[in-house]
């Protein structure tokens, strides 16, 4: 077992089981793989070239916004879900350049409230808009004796398009590139099920930094779109990660060549409140911390060094956070340099 | 309130509930339409128009297997939900006559089960394959507090692809054409919840017709693609409906234009055993059980009459089950009239 699944499985995800799970598919998979599938970039999202034409690819991606729907619900804060489901959506398919053509979403409860179901699904519709992206239908299941009395789901579904051409490509990646990194504003979607273990429901509404508990846990998980669109109109964006459930240790190998290493320096940018309260009170390892939550980066790209400069003066709030160096076999993929305390 | 919310509301799913969840829907995504959305057929799949060509469109839908999945948990038997998923969202797409590209599914559950996951996706990846469809991803989600034990939920997107000018053109319905109907082997994926409360769990290992409860219970939802495209190879279709959730009496309608309506005789097709013997138990009436059961019917095609024998040769369990009438204003749009026991 490794260390980070300790705080995990005190939460009760059990991550070794989901690596099972994973071998398992693989299993599966390998018995049907339909000859217009491309190879995806890390898992991100799914590429199928079109019928008909060579040059292009729809990429899919489906994603659910995890136990932080507990939290959402037990608060009665419906709207922000919506968000952070689309946005994560956008997110993925953005690691392999795909432009959002439509999202459908999947609500299920035990006894459907209509108000409850057109706040979630508004909060879709915004997100929706905000990327001239349709939502094109969706489903809602009342399934009584599944779920129990406020509880709900909420998964999605995004499609984009994407130039094959202009799929990133890992392979270039070399020693001395840059690692820009967007920053992230807490724990986006992923991480809830040991928040809700270590920050227990009464203190959910007590003041933490500017608002309270609450505030920081459901902040909303951001679109990176128009800021990984500004970079890439002034830099070459050789590959890209969204930091999701796993952290950067997990995600950012997704996306490099097995000959290159990470480094990231954690001076280089801020750790949010709740990332560092959440280790306090967890007493989380350095692998736990760095594998469950995303510590402050929301999105990785690597630019050629002398690219970095103006990618950071398209985009302020982007920063150098690491770099690309040379691996030998057996080295760790990913070195975080933690700041001093 | 209705006469079929009755049985319905015994069973813990509220249909008034339903609807105005849709009523807010609408009022939802009036405020967001994309230009590239295209005019829906009665809401079985959604269209977008393929960017860069006018030609084509890309047809999406998002679906779950409603509580089948209760009984399959309980039941412990997994594959077959897949399956079920699978061929329910290709019908839902097939109405608007698109040819299946690729399928994501989605997975939830409290503690994740390896083996018990794998099996879901196999079933999922077999009817995908079966369709020369992609299973092109998916989401496993471990979400401890909002699934009982033992409990998953199961959806699933699917996307397909359609030439425009092959979209089923339903205002091109007239007075005399066939209806012709394709036989439902059970329920698919639909009135789980009031068939649990009228076939209690204690009798579902008990004999009944050729095997079990839970057997006809279980029984697949099959794809009638292979169906329909011979159908089409002989005969002019011009609408068709998958009968879901709704049964006859509300899928129907929305195939057809406001000017006709459709006559049934149920003296031409087979009512299936579990479908009598949840009409008896629930006392369901005749609006009840049409309106909540496919009751032996689980898609239909409209052609002109002159084409139904050319079609039912090419596809033997096929029969004309009605036909088209012309309708005078606040007529019903669907009649059913039903053999004598």
């Amino acid at each position: 077992m490794r260390e980070h699944d300790d705080a995990y499985a005190r939460a009760g995800v059990d991550i070794a089981a989901g690596n099972e799970a994973v071998a398992r598919y693989k299993t599966v998979l390998s018995q049907w793989r339909h000859p217009d599938q491309l190879d995806a970039i890390g898992g991100f999202g799914g590429l199928f070239r079109l019928p008909g034409e060579g040059d292009r690819a729809l990429v899919a991606s489906t994603d659910g916004v995890g136990t932080k729907i507990l939290i959402a619900a037990e608060l009665q804060r419906y709207d922000g879900v919506g968000r952070d489901l689309v946005n994560h959506c956008v997110n993925d398919i953005l690691v392999v350049n795909a432009t959002p053509l439509f999202f459908l979403d999947y609500f299920a409860t035990g006894k459907l409230d209509p108000e409850i179901a057109a706040e979630v699904v508004r909060g879709c519709a915004l997100a929706c808009r905000a990327h001239t992206c349709a939502l094109l239908g969706g489903e809602t299941a009342e399934m009584p004796g599944l779920y129990a009395p406020g509880h709900f789901d909420l998964a999605g579904t995004i499609v984009g398009i994407v130039d094959v051409a202009d799929v990133p490509k890992p392979e270039c990646v070399e020693p001395g590139d840059a690692i820009l990194g967007l920053p992230s504003v807490g724990l986006h979607t992923n991480g809830y099920s040991l928040s809700r273990t270590l920050i227990p429901r009464e203190q959910w509404n007590e003041p933490f930094g500017d608002g309270t508990y609450a505030d920081a846990l459901l902040a909303e998980h951001p679109s990176y779109y128009a800021s990984v669109r500004a970079i890439q109109r002034v830099a070459r964006v050789k590959t890209m990660s969204h930091i999701t459930g796993g952290g950067l240790l997990e995600n950012i190998p997704r996306t490099l060549p097995e000959e290159v290493k990470a480094i990231f320096e954690q001076t280089r940018w801020n750790v949010p409140p709740i990332m560092r309260e959440l280790t306090r009170r967890g007493n989380l390892g350095h692998e736990e911390r760095y594998r469950t939550l995303n510590m402050g980066i929301g999105y990785t790209l690597v630019v050629p060094f002398l690219d970095a400069p103006a990618a950071i003066a398209a985009v302020p709030q982007a920063r150098v956070v690491g770099w690309i160096e040379a691996r030998a076999e057996g080295e760790p993929r990913v070195l975080v340099h933690e700041a001093r305390e």
